[in-house]
């Protein structure tokens, strides 16, 4: 059996960090995957460079992973295409809006037998005109026709590259390529346990950072402690209902592996969605602007999360079963004021 | 029937501010209950005047809970026995170390038909010299051979004191009597739901307190969000693991409740056993020290927590099976260092 090939799709921080360990893993296990891990770059110009050139050359995302060093073997490769065509494992890693367009480009011009690995956390949108909720692995796998496993986990993309102990959690129908996936992200700090009930672990990815914004609310409202448990667990069951909803059959214990629990304090503690949704309720810019400000182009998904969960409830008269979803979503687009939102969720 | 009569016994930082509540409710539902509302108070002299005296006089608890007035309901007794002889209701809010002492000074000396809540979080300890888990619920129930409820929650006393939205839990196995002590706790910002799993909502109170000393750990080592979720996701796998063990039949949605993750997240951000372990692993002064500077007189339960637990453990050839309480008992009592305790339970 001859080594497998691995590409990263997608280069920004999450892409980046995950890049450090895949490009360390794939040396210890080098008989089962070959050392030269193709990463696909979004070609930008940096200080008058090519970002691709600098990665190569340098050896670090000097744009969105300054300080950090990527391992030699990883290869900056501009043309999606060329970066996937030979590789049997796809780790997707980009904003979620991207997929769609990127999964169009690479539709059969990769192997049959390839496999894709999702690290985005986010909801995909239906292209057809349709509401209704589709997972990201579930785009990724019609779109190119590959099984599509998912890694999610309490991971500030930050905190990882500096090697900081975590864990993940991987999930995939199929255990033995769970156990597959693991060999190429296990390590001494960042520990994967690989869980069957995908959905759940998907799905908990993308919602926790509606939770977030409103952990986020409740920090620049000035509430304590006490309150911000109260939010972040009224969340977690509505995070739980609404599995239990659209994909009945979840399991419980799902929601104590890192992409759970773990993932959820994370992101209501230091995570991006938290931050931007705290300064939103104490200024008074809209939270594109404040955005924009906070997060030096990178986006906060938990916003567009919320919209596009309120479209699909909207359409399934379900808004008032779940309404710590809908009232992050009307405090975000401004239609009702925060300090109204502890009223609409108790 | 006859309005209920309700007994406070404890009137410390946590006693004081569920004092404020019981002490507004009672009037409230006047139908039910009386209006007066007796709180055990144990005496000291505060500033050259007796705090009991302060206490009936000014409504306030100067030395515990400064600054918040206390309804003019709610009386300060001296005598344990006076305060508790004529109650139909009995709230447990003392150090758990003090637990079985006012047991043994209030047996045959209460109605027998009364019931008791406990609001402690702690374990009881054996006093046959022998070494078993003991639920302070039950050493209440069997010294006093009367009904014991619990509650608990994420509840930081100086936020409950604040009127700031949270949440709390009753666990008792008689519905019906969770509902008449939903009456006497749950308002608008101290919301309360009934749940049968008593047993599990009363060892999540004493076990989380374990856990907290392990974020304290992990913040007082500088490590980061990640680590400080994987740190307390661990803990938490420990608790439902240990309760699955000596209490079989626990149910896993218990652990969703306020009593459950609410409560572990607050302690772990702002509770006293995080601070003060996060202050014992940077410096170098023996945890009692610590403990002494930083609670003005008040007790961090956790280490003494996992010191009963871990007696436990070793006594039944457990301690293998729950490195992380075995880790931080050992860090607590200076046995392993601090930056250990990552190894310790990886």
């Amino acid at each position: 059996m001859s080594s497998k090939r691995v590409t990263i799709i997608g280069s920004g921080n999450w892409g980046s960090a995950i890049a450090r360990i895949v490009g360390s893993t794939v040396r210890i296990h080098n008989t089962e995957f070959n050392e030269t891990v193709k990463m696909w770059v979004f070609e930008e110009v940096v200080g008058g460079r090519k970002l691709s050139e600098i990665i190569n050359e340098q050896h670090e995302n000097v744009k969105y992973l300054p300080g950090k060093k990527l391992p030699v073997n990883v290869l900056a490769v501009t043309d999606v295409v060329e970066a996937a065509k030979d590789a049997d494992i796809l780790i997707f890693v980009v904003p979620h809006q991207h997929v769609h367009r990127l999964c169009a480009q690479l539709k059969g011009n990769i192997k049959p037998c390839a496999i894709a690995i999702s690290l985005i956390k986010g909801l995909a949108t239906c292209h057809d005109g349709s509401v209704g909720l589709k997972l990201i692995s579930e785009e990724i796998k019609q779109s190119l026709g590959i099984e599509t496993a998912v890694l999610m986990g309490a991971n500030l993309a930050n905190e990882v590259a500096e090697d900081r102990f975590c864990e993940a959690t991987i999930g995939t129908k199929n255990p033995s390529r769970g156990n597959e996936l693991k060999k190429l992200f296990h390590t001494d700090n960042f520990r994967i346990n690989v869980v069957e009930d995908a959905e759940t672990v998907e799905l908990c990815g993308a919602l926790k950072n509606i939770v977030a914004c409103g952990a986020g609310f409740s920090a620049g409202l000035g509430y304590g402690d006490n309150t911000k448990a109260a939010v972040i667990r009224l969340g977690l069951m509505e995070m739980i209902r609404f599995i239990e909803r659209f994909y009945p059959g979840t399991k419980v214990k799902t929601f104590f592996e890192s992409c759970g629990v773990a993932d959820l304090i994370t992101t209501c503690s230091g995570g991006r969605n938290r931050k931007v949704c705290e300064e939103f309720v104490k200024g008074s810019k809209p939270l594109a602007e404040v955005e924009k400000e906070l997060l030096n182009g990178q986006s906060a998904q938990g916003p567009l999360t919320a919209k596009e969960v309120f479209e699909l409830l909207q359409a399934q008269n379900l808004t008032d079963d779940f309404t710590f979803f809908a009232a992050v979503h009307k405090v975000c687009n401004g239609e009702t004021p925060a300090d109204r939102f502890l009223d609409l969720i108790r």
